[in-house]
């Protein structure tokens, strides 16, 4: 059965409701963030980078949030959430992911995991000041130009609306004024009534 | 025909020397960092990300390293560049680029462009001095953990390949020891022996 490493609050939270919207067999392993358990010889060798998500499966671990998504998708096709076999929707879709885990999370790691890039505490408390800009400007260009709407490619949902649900879940913590991001905002309400959305949410919390 | 606006000594080439070990009939477009042009409107409406790669296709633009070599290696499935219908190898080829794009590029712009998350000159600063321990130790962690050789996924070329050879193309400006890393250097000699290879570096830096 497949296994998924987790934290609360974490980006693991779009794999959660990947499993959840394909009716996948799967448990969850918290990893409790607060005891620095992802940094311990235990999780290290199941996921070396010290970081969560790390998927369990039959044949090996995987890690990354854009490629479980699509491992979710292939695995359990039945459910549809990803257009496979067509290359320029599949590449539209991968294309929105990895800006959403090379830009958009990066943008928010910089609030919070400053350390990543600078030692110095003046430059850290410089990035978390930026912040709020960086992730903003990185919302404004998806409400813009890449949220079709009312899914993110359009009338289909597919394995990019859990990975902006979950990355959208930060942006008041990040200091980001939702007023500016209607149709985000209305894509984390509509997210948020999806069954799965509430069952992993309710896992994740409880 | 298809399009690849690149500019030299940029992730782009990941996606050049796809296009040429696919086989594919493609024409580059350069954009000329030196006069700004990712930021001017031409090509603003081409890439609203102001970034390279974009390509440009039949049905519309795409984006992002990580989708371009997914998307090169559907479209030429005769040159064999992904295993697309086996879930967990082709999960493991997208986590390791994944990684590449979220974690490995991302350290390495911190030296060259602290000021998409600080303003302040002495955090730039302090950003740029990290940079050769961050891209080090990631660099590292791909020497020891991922990097099964001959090639990256081991026995079988995959678009793992030239993604990685074209971030090892910044090791030394990064400031990063390559005696510390003899496989990934091993690799990217290996790499650059390729007909593909010397036909993309010889095109882009002719």
């Amino acid at each position: 059965m497949l296994e998924l490493y987790y934290a609360p609050h974490t980006c693991a939270l779009a794999s959660h409701i990947a499993l959840e919207e394909a009716g996948a067999a799967y448990k969850t392993v918290l990893v409790d963030f607060r005891a620095s358990e992802q940094r311990k010889p235990d999780y290290l060798a199941i996921n070396p980078k010290g970081r969560v998500p790390s998927l369990v499966t039959d044949n090996g671990v995987l890690t990354e949030t854009p490629a479980l998504l699509v491992f979710i998708a292939q695995t359990f096709p039945q459910a549809r959430l990803a257009p496979l076999h067509d290359p320029f929707a599949f590449a539209k879709v991968q294309a929105f992911n990895s800006y959403l885990c090379s830009t958009v999370h990066v943008a928010h790691a910089h609030r919070m995991r400053g350390h990543r890039w600078a030692d110095d505490p003046a430059a850290i408390a410089e990035m978390q000041r930026k912040a709020p800009q960086s992730v903003g400007e990185a919302f404004r260009l998806i409400e813009r130009e890449m949220l079709a709407g009312p899914w993110v490619m359009g009338a289909t949902y597919t394995i990019c609306d859990p990975y902006l649900f979950t990355l959208a879940q930060w942006l008041e913590a990040d200091g980001v004024d939702l007023a500016s991001l209607p149709k985000v905002h209305d894509h984390r309400r509509r997210m948020s009534e999806r069954p799965a959305v509430e069952r992993a949410l309710a896992q994740e919390l409880a």
